[in-house]
């Protein structure tokens, strides 16, 4: 599942001054390696999440539906990730069955060591299954 | 068309080590403000976009298209910009008159003050017209 590029990932980790990056990237890891419990940990109890179609409210809701997508993940290629004081900025392209060219990006906005807002984006149109397109 | 939050954005520019972010943000400027061609005098001849559903090869096939997305392009309201050697990432909304609050994030590569690839990502139901969701 890891991708040729995620070393670059672990540098930039490694060499950030971006708190709000870090626990963007340890969040980020976790889901990607498929434990949600651990990804779970960095997400606040009231999380409010911009997904495409819909807004997300709260870390049960957030569960289930990073939960959903696990179901239909099957691989990562990290692209870029850029952090500041409060924000971390991730780029990727998640696989599914259906396409491993779509790319996904995130704004997370951090405080203590949590994730307490994100927008989500990626076009639903190319995550459908071809029967959908 | 400006949005409050455009100020920010402004600072960051001013204060940033980076300039593929200060290419980017010319860039984005200029076509946020209807101005086409000093939107394109920052895109390479061979500039590579990949945009939901589809590549984008070349300044006139790219002019084509962000000439096309201004035709129904409103406003603006600017979320994030960060940048490093070569590589600038913005998030923002877009406002078209289907809705304003569709995110839509852009991870540019930035070589010689030109933009030469363009990751563009945005959920093109959260833009289709209400009688076609």
């Amino acid at each position: 599942m890891k991708s040729t590029q995620r070393e670059g990932i672990d540098m930039i980790d490694e060499i950030s001054p971006s708190p709000a990056l870090r626990t963007a990237l340890a969040y980020h890891r976790a889901w990607t390696s498929g434990d949600l419990d651990a990804a779970i940990a960095y997400v606040a109890a009231d999380i409010f999440c911009r997904a495409p179609g819909e807004d997300i409210k709260g870390k049960d809701a957030y569960r289930e539906y990073l939960g959903g997508f696990l179901q239909v993940f099957t691989g990562l290629t990290d692209v870029a990730a850029l952090g500041d004081g409060e924000r971390a900025l991730l780029f990727y392209y998640p696989h599914t069955a259906t396409t491993s060219t779509a790319p996904a990006a995130e704004h997370f906005t951090v405080r203590e060591g949590q994730i307490v807002e994100s927008l989500l984006i990626f076009d639903r149109l190319s995550y459908a299954p071809p029967q959908q397109q």
